[in-house]
């Protein structure tokens, strides 16, 4: 028996069982191990790799676009949560309480921050005095805790890293016009990145961001047709700077408060790479986030010049992420391997191929393989793997378009839900009853609200009055 | 009155009050803000960009030599922390407890990491099985909480940013030679990046690492002739092991224990940073961790061309971290700024200086100015930058230098420490006590034992026995 076949007996197909064959490959792929605490998990390297591949190429985009990195306090003392009324109410039940510091039991309270909020109206309330402090543009990358009852690897973790950036401006043009663009930058981060097309929206003011005025979201779909929220931006309005007195003096003398967003990714964006790209035979994934981008697996590493080989060919790629595989295992265990790891091309070179002055490679996305001279080869594989990103962007789009599906009606729309995994968009009147039948009868939520001109005419999938937004329904992780 | 007297009336001088000084100095740099929550500091975009930059290069000199980076729980399970006696008695008494998560009383209280030894030990138990799992070179970049009862910024926070180093051997040799390839990496990396030269060398038992066998240190000279202990590397032998039954099958099919090592570098290195660097102006960054190299100030912005000129000059200075400070304050202002900053290069360019094709280069830590033709400019200020490295890491060499001083008899002892702020060179003999007595009496501790092939005929400085160590003695933070 082949180490292939024993691993594919080991993982769960992913049409069997969904859920069971997603956390065969956050463990198997070794991304992550569990902890002894409830809730937590470890970033393994592999899976670290890949939170930093993205921290690195959104951190470029935000530095690109003027934001500053800063580093708030991990506590938040409870009476500065209690500011802001909305934001406590949204997170003070899902939080973790510090109550003794060595031998003192402290007379406040300290949560670990669930969000930053709080910390950084404080710290813009002490630094902003004039329009000449404006705009500020930071963000922190840190990991924040939520006491959560029910817990999935990437998906939902006590704790978590992410960014969270949190900005003040001027006035409220500014405030919005930088919401959208971080949207945007989301939007690209997942396109140009992680080969995952998301749709944009606004949530309804029941699935918002506690404090928020407007939250702004990037929904992606999964292979089992359920949504993963995969980014938020928010905008605040002057609530929060009422709230914590964040005020400068214009250009005109004249005091006023600030406008301010917030907004965050996550690894939960590793568990959308998994569901977006994933199959039988493990993680796929792109290029362009991938730690390694290029195995190279010498084929019968005992003859003579097959190392040396190997070892040049990495050389003749040195503008890739390149690994050589020379442990003693046999290829066919490498194989398997790095196809679980996702690794998105594979080149293997033997004293056949040697002699050729070619290497085998092979796609990871689909399995295609091509013999490549030598000569030129970085060219070669520079090409392979913008065409595997390509690929792979072209069929998470298709898997999305498919998923798309409308409904005029009630019946029509719980027939969806039920049958059909996927987005269904239906008009809405706005009120929270029908969202919340929604909910109760289906299973659903609204992921967003997004853009039409054709509301005229329209009515309430629920409950038939006039229809005030098209939104887009599915079940969610 | 300019704003560079305004300023200076505003810092307090190092030598009238060397505290005063320092703490000015972190405020008006802007590197941190008090925060909110007890013993906790803000880092602030210019405070964290230090620290960025520092573990860009920490992080290359990690990778390059095969260390991975990973990511464990913020929190500790009481139980976990109790399972190796010297660390929980070491760290117990200072971390932070979680009692409470959402509405749920916990029926195990978590510490807040104060260090992740037992996470680590946990894993590697998890994880490794054979000698083809080791050895484990696993690294996290995060922060730490210890509940200090007096705080001051950078040097001791209750919330801390490091990395820690953890790894595991299949034998004693390649553990301890990892313990010095670390201790080694922080000489180099403190000597070539921060231009701050350090003394090597072991910590007495009394000071080590709880749980650690061997404790192995960089001491750093501050301005005060104070020491700073600098970054620290553990050799742990099994002990660790033994406690968390941390074992792998070895290449003879034999079971074995690991041998472990830990390290770490932190957020006090900016301390360090301030103190042996920084003068009555304010900051002086040394070149390779200055988050802004080179400031260009445009002279006469409003003058047709001096803009455009600047840019120019910054576009040919692509090589280097450079901006222009075109706000609308005064060049007197900013010149004050930048070096309250420490910039360590600051290139004025004005109508004249168009006009002779040229600019003025004023350095940071001399205060050298000199006309610098625009031709060939950026070779010209990449050569000043080195020698400002040079330079600083000279006049720092120096500071250590002079700071030396011998004891042979107790005498002299306490009057070199009483007197002569620095590191004082005496013989001691390995008792407890009379290390405790130099603590007691002269507020001295042991910074590190040095090697030495004179310990022949030599006695203790306090007690007048034999001699078994020479050991670098003197205040520190």
């Amino acid at each position: 028996m082949t180490k292939k076949e024993k691993r594919v007996e080991q993982i769960t197909s992913r049409d069997v069982d969904f859920s069971q064959w997603y956390t065969d490959i956050v463990v198997k792929a070794e991304l992550i191990s569990y902890s002894p605490v409830r809730g937590c998990m470890i970033l393994r390297p592999y899976g670290f790799a890949i939170w930093e591949r993205l921290q690195a190429e959104f951190d470029r985009m935000l530095k690109a676009t003027g934001h500053e990195n800063v580093a708030m306090p991990l506590f938040i003392p409870e009476s500065l949560l209690q500011k802001e009324k909305d934001h406590v109410e949204g997170f003070a039940p899902e939080v973790a309480w510090v109550t003794q510091g060595g031998d003192e039991v402290l007379s406040e309270r300290l949560v670990i921050r669930p969000t930053s909020e709080t910390l950084f109206c404080a710290h813009y309330a002490e630094t902003i005095e004039s329009w000449r402090d404006l705009p500020k543009l930071y963000n922190q990358w840190c990991s924040v805790v939520r006491w959560e009852k029910s817990t999935r690897p990437f998906l939902r973790t006590t704790e978590f890293f992410w960014q969270e950036g949190h900005t003040a401006h001027a006035d409220e043009a500014e405030a919005r016009e930088e919401t959208l663009r971080i949207l945007n930058m989301y939007e690209d981060l997942y396109r140009d990145v992680m080969a995952i097309p998301v749709i944009k929206g606004r949530k309804s003011d029941k699935e918002k961001f506690a404090g928020a005025r407007e939250t702004y979201t990037v929904e992606a779909m999964m292979h089992d047709g359920k949504a993963l929220q995969a980014a938020t931006s928010h905008y605040f309005g002057d609530g929060f700077a009422k709230a914590f007195d964040i005020t400068f003096t214009d250009r005109n003398n004249e005091l006023k408060y600030v406008h301010q967003t917030s907004w965050g990714i996550s690894t939960r964006s590793i568990g959308g790479l998994i569901m977006v790209h994933g199959d039988d035979d493990g993680l796929r994934l792109p290029p362009r986030i991938a730690p390694v981008q290029i195995v190279i697996v010498p084929v019968a590493m005992h003859k003579p010049g097959v190392l040396d080989a190997a070892h040049a060919l990495k050389e003749s790629l040195s503008d890739y992420r390149v690994k050589i595989d020379d442990t003693d295992k046999m290829p066919g265990w490498k194989f398997a391997e790095h196809e679980m790891k996702g690794v998105p091309l594979r080149l293997e070179i033997g004293p056949r191929d040697i002699e050729n002055n070619a290497c085998l490679a092979v796609r990871r996305d689909t399995g295609e393989k091509q013999v490549l001279p030598l000569d030129n080869i970085a060219e070669a594989a520079g090409r392979l793997l913008e065409a595997i990103h390509s690929s792979m962007l072209s069929e998470a789009t298709e898997l999305l378009n498919k998923s798309q599906y409308e409904a005029a009606d009630w019946v029509t729309f719980t027939d969806l839900i039920a049958g059909k995994p996927g987005f269904v968009h239906a008009y809405w009147c706005g009120s929270e009853d029908c969202e919340a039948k929604v909910k109760d009868e289906t299973q659903a939520t609204s992921r967003c609200l997004v853009e039409t001109d054709k509301l005229d005419g329209r009515t309430c999938v629920v409950c038939g009055e006039p229809a005030n937004h098209l939104v887009i329904w599915g079940k969610a992780y």
